[in-house]
């Protein structure tokens, strides 16, 4: 019965600073998703007395130890050989492992270098974890010491390794072992115009803790929501149904996404399947909402172009913003991103157009148009709208903040939702 | 004298996977400069007896014991209660930190809570350390248990308020008591066009092991080299101008700063300085560039407008790139980027512009023009360059792959060295 876990990180990169260790990060997050408590996470370099105090540690205090690290093919990969040494046991090689590291060597068309082979040991008892994207498998075992149970998880240190092989041939080990016939149903939705305090107010009156485990993460401009049911299968699928909808029902207008989505694979989804076609027309942003959404493969279907029109004479130039209008109201106005919009619609034939002008600061604010004012303006047959924002922060997040209510926009017109009022964060 | 440390790191926010420990990695960084050895990293939860053990097993193994998070102003803040209970040491009010704290609360036109006064309450013997942009000071203070003398450093857990207070008040103080006279003299280099493994050759045979540690940092776009020298002071400095003017002899066509200036700072100084103005016409790239560069505080003075030409149409309409171009080269092609830039640069009298346009993939891949085909050009007075690149890798890298190049060719530019050979990385 597996419930307790500690992670251990090896390496001298990570300790002298050179890598930050996201793996720890990840584990401790799949391992709160099955309900499995970890204890904490120990780190340490390739110095061995260290590793064999690590291991010992972990072992005590936990019913699973999941390492990542030290399983390479160099001499201060350290880990199989301190596992044997603690255990007593002693290593085999595994043929299979040897033939699969030769394959992926020749697939590069280059030779195996001998000291590969290191990584084809195992300490006896040993089950492989496979690793379909690198040389080095990893491997679990149980020990039995002072009367404590406890299982060893070995994975490579490189994550786009490790994630596959813990989600696949980790994970659902784990969660058979949690010494529960339950299950955990999760369902995760994406918002946009709350905070995290406030959707955790707005959730608060509306599910028990002993319903549901509710999270937040709040990794601007990505803020989700999690819910998390344990019960029998069947039951906990049946019960975070319905606690979805009560989600739904209570915070609808802020979910713009249900899953992993991010708000451009959102607004560059929905305007692809409308048939939106798309210009953009950038000051403050410089560049970054066109940047956003070219980051979705496929965007060419909808984008036309962005110009990022930064001094006020390309505005007039190329976006045909009246003189007057920029003399008048400024180029930080909501007539101004209007024409800008309206010009960028018009002179790409696109069928909706946005823009953005506004004072990203640090300098460049004045007392009628401080650092942070912001003016979005939507462009498409039949609608005209522009509003102005004062937003708080530094130079990046102004950006940021600014094209994700942009995108926003671009989502809810795509949608035929009302474009509405945002609530806007502060850093 | 202080030469072992121990880094904890506590929270449930970290145990739980919902925030990701960049503390760690950050301290673990400034020890290493230093010349502290870093034994391991133990991160627990906000759980007394966890929080007991970790203290008592990382003050068994280290000189100093660096923890982060655990004294904010709630229930499960337990640091400074804990090392009590350990040290047997009472807790005292520190009328100073209440006094900065009502007046942060102040300066936002809030009452300050009750529970706040908690973040005031130190164990006898702790010094304060100052917390100028947040509530909770930090302490340290010397403890002997068992024959073994240790320090507790204790920070808080949000990195805008534990960097700038560890920077100024612990490094100081850890690096008079590491025991040496020596001190660390340290010149970064921050390169572009040539691999990690590429410096290291160059810089293998160049510099002996007893004279400088050196170290590599990754985070592409910034690929960067560190030379630390140990030795008295006036000496270290010395010695590293020696081998700072080595490293430059070898290197330097590959070295864009000296420092932490990004490639997009580099650049914006050199147009700014020399009065260059700039326009952008970008393709694959779709605003990135534009993106980078208005990152950068007053990028007004150089950038007029960048042109993010997605489809073909555009590139005709706004840039006046020639249809028998398209027809006859494609969009991928040495002749319409230098057409793309030729066209911006004179739609906007600019005194420089770059161009790309490229196959930044999963789809959209030719024969003749696979997955990472991309074409840079630069127009100026006098100056008409394109080449063709064949980069690998994943979407987003090429993108930034590519506006690395298109910045490193202004860099070139605007200081008239040639454009050069890049040397590409793959991920």
């Amino acid at each position: 019965m597996i419930q307790r876990a500690v992670v251990l990180s090896t390496g001298d990169e990570i300790t002298s600073g050179k890598v930050l260790d996201s793996n720890s990060n990840y584990i401790a997050d799949r391992l709160n998703e099955i309900g499995i408590d970890l204890v904490g996470v120990i780190t340490v370099g390739d110095v061995p007395e260290r590793l064999e105090w690590a291991w010992r540690t972990a072992m005590q205090m936990a019913d699973v130890v999941i390492s990542t690290g030290g399983i390479g093919p160099t001499a201060d990969d350290l880990t199989t050989e301190t596992i044997a040494r603690i255990t007593g046991k002693s290593l085999w090689r595994h043929e299979p492992s040897v033939e699969h590291m030769k394959r992926l060597f020749a697939a590069l068309g280059r030779p195996m270098p001998e000291n590969n082979l290191k990584q084809a040991l195992f300490p006896e008892t040993a089950e492989i974890i496979q690793n379909p994207l690198g040389t080095a498998p990893g491997f679990r075992m149980m020990v039995q010491q002072a009367g404590h149970t406890s299982h060893l998880v070995v994975l490579p240190g490189v994550p786009r390794e490790m994630k596959p092989m813990l989600d696949q041939q980790v994970i659902p080990w784990l969660r058979a072992n949690r010494g529960s016939e339950k299950i955990f149903a999760t369902q995760v939705f994406q918002t946009f115009g709350i905070s995290e305090s406030g959707l955790d107010e707005a959730v608060a009156g509306l599910i028990r803790p002993d319903e549901a485990k509710v999270g937040f993460r709040a990794s601007f401009p990505q803020i989700s929501l999690k819910l998390m049911v344990e019960d029998y299968p069947g039951v906990a699928e049946k019960r975070l149904a319905e606690l979805s909808e009560r989600v739904r029902n209570r915070i609808g207008p802020y979910i713009y996404a249900e899953g992993d989505s991010t708000m451009e694979e959102v607004v560059a989804e929905l305007l692809t399947r409308n048939r939106l076609r798309l210009a953009i027309a950038e000051s403050c942003t410089g560049g970054l909402i066109g940047h956003r959404l070219t980051n979705v493969p496929g965007s060419s279907a909808f984008l036309i172009g962005d110009l990022v029109t930064y001094s006020n004479q390309m505005k007039i130039d190329l976006l045909g913003v009246s003189p007057d209008t920029l003399r008048e109201h400024g180029a930080v106005s909501e007539q101004c991103v209007l024409e800008m919009a309206a010009g960028a619609r018009a002179r790409t034939q696109a069928d909706v157009a946005v823009a953005t002008s506004g004072v990203a600061g640090p300098d460049g604010g004045t007392p009628e148009h401080p650092v942070g004012t912001v003016c979005i303006g939507l462009v498409a047959e039949g609608v005209s709208t522009a509003r102005r924002h004062q937003m708080r922060g530094t130079r990046d997040w102004i950006k940021l903040l600014t094209s994700q209510v942009a995108l926003d926009w671009l989502r809810r017109y795509a949608l035929g939702l009302p474009l509405g009022e945002s609530v806007l964060f502060r850093r």
